[in-house]
């Protein structure tokens, strides 16, 4: 199967290239970048110095069975015509075609969408919630990294009906979510061993979030001193008392086959939680929680890789399901410990 | 004026040793420490490689006018009554004084306190509050780091009666919080880029916490990659709406003559909120807010260096309080940008 | 085939699990750890959850096809023995049959050799210098990290009969390489962003790199801030001046069909030289040079990641070879960029 | 004393406004900036948010007693008849008035130096070796952060007349060293945990360490993880073999007295050699040794704080010797531990 990554310079596209390169099922028949057109990719990507791939302009993109959509935010939305044609399936990776609702956007981005009418046409890539969807989805639009990690932690919650009120939500990320052009908050010496409050409210994910888990949610986002690593931790209240053992069986129930979502939530040891870090390159998703002795209160924890299942580790997951190949191919990494 | 820094070789013992070899109205008369006892101190720590003094055993200790106690959490009440005999003033930074309440120790800490009729005697170590009772103090017990930055960032909006139900806190913080004893969860390799949430409920300083600021507290607390600081978030809803101009007023007046309290809230630039970072070192807490559109909901913001301003520093603040020294005596150190 | 992995505790004993577990000619028949017996491997290695294996004693070690054995330095030569009865091949991640002649080992190691007559026995675990002696290896001694990328960077000038007297060697690390055991020098406050010479002279690894490149080495080690990554430096005189094409088509002719060895040598670029960072969790070796204007002062340079080509993915490389399988199996990771 | 810091809104500016703020005898003027004109200098340095300075055009100098300028190298010449003019003394911390020899000006930065008749008037700001001149001088050139660290590790060797041929130097340094532009190289994700190699030969910094040691240096260069720091390990051969203990003497008596150099050189703990973390905001620079048991091969090691004992404050060190202040003014500050 023919596939091509659209905007593959930057730190999502890099990752496509990665995993497509390593896919059994799939040659990568192209990759786009106006700005890097004409230069090899291990210039963008020096882990692909293996590969001779090199980048050609967006215009020169030419029909593929499946197109990997990695531009700039608003950006997707002016080809998507185009892409359409050129590709039988588009997994489109901005934020674009997240929302169902197009008043969200005009709320969140400030802008109104100016293709409402498609937003309808695209599946949510979130194979744990969305499988039987995306076995027939020509269009995909893979959740943002940070949405991504609060869905699944949250959703087992939701699911049983338990959630009381607000959801707050603090998501904190490492610095290649930020994206590959260099500027003074991402400079090293400003950047390293932050603890940065960047938005403190109102960030643009918790209309993604809110739309799945039916309640309202306020969202903050920190950045910390990591590159790689999305962690998500929410407050919340249940609408009953939950027992500890039923919370277990909550979320294993939910959980229990999934093939990159394991529950961690133990009693010993350094690990008891979701922790990022031992997920980079990995399409893990580790979701976890606390109860409160009260078992009204619980924290709800969610971790990943944002390159990868909080982009394109997820993209890859959704197109082999779409695609009907084994969901894991080119997605067996285990992580990485110590690291 | 003759000190002394009782339990010297951890790390809020060096980082007295370094602000009080300083100070230029004291003579470090001693420093005990049961294991390093005949060591130099530049061996806990090198950065003192220009002191001649040595560690002496706890049981040597001989009169000063001040002690400053520095010894695990536990161990300042087994010596309480041999350290006011030795010392007039007595500046604890253990947990062993600070609650008010004799049963938030067997809640949070899970044991009886011995002697809770003492614990009237101490004056919370947090100037910005208690300035006047500290004047005459002659026992101090410095707060939590972490119960500290979330007190100033808290107190203004417990002051305007403003605070409404509970507060959602979290704690980040670096290494070196944990102390200097190394094990498998401080590890480099396992600890280095981190986010861990290693207490999800029921942090102990949310009885410090809530004992000032008059509401309920959640707090939960985040390890991260640094080695120092802490940074403080908490979540909260006003029990009425509150206009920008009227916190920027309100935080205005409580810290506006304060030496070491700086309000950070700014919509311009890299540093728009508090951040621990560029306080390495200094006796700074900076502290501030973001606001909802709606004014009802507010992100309240503290970060400061957890062995100074969370630990030694305030320590020293309080004390020159005390000892009726300028209050910024030996705490004149700026911080470091960036670094 | 079935294999066990002797030693499995440790950070190369679980780098050798994550690779061997997804290798799909080998079936992990057992892991043996004295410390962690009865325990399942995922406490140890949180990266691999998803795998029901537990650790055994290691007395309880049962015939397997090929034993990896991870074991600290001196046990494996304890254990030999037994090994060897019960593996057909053995291979050997410690120093104890690294070096050829015995007196090696009472100058770098402090002690007489007790089985100097078995050190013949090794092949040296280095495919790119001893692939054809590997096929028919039964028992393969694995390189040190830094004395491999030392060797390989310097091996192409050894070839070419270039090198003339001593070389000076840095190599840098990651906290990673000392191991599993917390300690005062890797306590995260204390070992946090260092530029550490723990080693300024005699690193033991300089008589591995010396007894293949054939002339005197002096090597000093640096410890930084990194968990993962060796990077080796190596100044150096040639005996003769060369022109910088002539060292390209030398390293280009002794690596150009090596599947782990890329050379990197830019211009261009911020990847200009070989770095640790982009080989995370990969079994790529890169190794360049720069040259100084008189074509007879050289910088050569080899970096890769400690635990995989400098230790776990070297040895299933090598175990590869002497299998008869696929040399790349289950060595496909690229890396990661960024990270 | 009215001073200036002409270029103030760099990292070295930034350290210059941190000390000269700080201290006792001096007032600070002006800060000049041409992008900045206008901003107060807190949005640059926001660790000096107490201070209510603004910068000011650098046209707009007007006369003081002493200009600290902290231009861009090849700035200073282009203004340094003016601001002889308007300030007695001048502190330049650029590379442009360092060397004495006009030819090393094309060799190692590729032009000819435009004013080569003023090189003479300049002393270099290295109080250890050069404290009779620098209190009659008016014009001080500080040497570069790494040719301070590797003249000072090595001046002892040198007084000694024991160097024997050429110095291979190698030195690390953080991110902080390439300054406030933010760059591809610099951008968080790309810099964060590297060991990279940038200058394998012929840095800049070779000449100036070169004329004052008075033999051949080969000097290379390898950003690491840190955002200050600079390490400089120098390996050596002696014309004459030495004794641990001569060796020891000979570094004692030459910095004995010195108020900001101390030798390191210890057989126990984790800090046995000079390491720049612990100095980090300090003007201490560490020296240290090692030597091989022949007596004939020396490792010699120097480590401080690259914006300051590597800029800034020796910078303000030597101002304090030409300005007949105690020598340690607004550089007592002790350094961090752990940091």
């Amino acid at each position: 199967m023919k596939v091509a990554v659209v905007g593959g310079s930057g730190y999502i596209g890099g990752e496509l290239l990665r995993l497509l390169l390593g896919h059994s099922e799939v040659e990568v028949a192209q990759t786009t970048s106006d700005s890097q057109a004409g230069r090899p990719v291990w210039e963008a990507h020096p882990n692909l110095r293996h590969s001779r791939l090199r980048f050609t302009p967006h215009d020169s993109l030419e029909e593929v069975d499946a197109a990997f959509v990695a531009l700039p935010h608003g950006a997707t939305t002016d080809r998507i015509r185009a892409l359409t044609e050129q590709a039988r399936l588009v997994i489109d990776l901005s934020s674009d075609f997240r929302l169902r609702n197009p008043e969200d956007y005009d709320r969140y981005y400030g802008r109104e969408h100016p293709l409402p009418e498609l937003l309808g046409d695209f599946v949510a890539g979130i194979p744990e919630l969305y499988r039987d969807a995306l076995r027939s989805a020509t269009r995909i639009a893979v959740p943002g990294c940070m949405a991504n990690a609060a869905i699944l932690a949250l959703y087992p919650l939701s699911q049983g009906n338990l959630l009381d009120g607000e959801v707050v939500v603090d998501a904190r990320t490492g610095s290649s979510g930020s994206g590959v052009v260099p500027g003074p908050a991402s400079h090293h010496p400003e950047r390293s061993g932050v603890m940065r409050v960047y938005k403190p409210l109102r960030h643009r994910h918790e209309a993604e979030i809110s739309q799945v888990v039916g309640v309202p949610v306020r969202m903050s986002a920190t950045a910390v001193g990591a590159v790689r690593g999305v962690q998500v931790m929410a407050h919340l209240s249940l609408d009953r008392p939950i027992e500890e053992g039923d919370l277990q069986r909550l979320y294993a129930r939910v959980y229990g086959d999934e093939p990159f979502v394991r529950v961690v939530a133990q009693r010993r040891g350094v690990h008891q939680l979701p922790e990022p870090r031992i997920m980079t390159g990995s399409n893990f998703c580790d979701v976890g929680f606390a109860r409160d002795g009260d078992g009204r209160h619980v924290v709800a924890l969610g971790a990943l890789d944002n390159l990868v299942k909080g982009g394109a580790g997820n993209a890859v997951q959704s197109f082999n399901i779409a695609a009907n190949f084994e969901e894991r191919t080119a997605l067996e990494f285990a992580g990485l410990h110590p690291v």
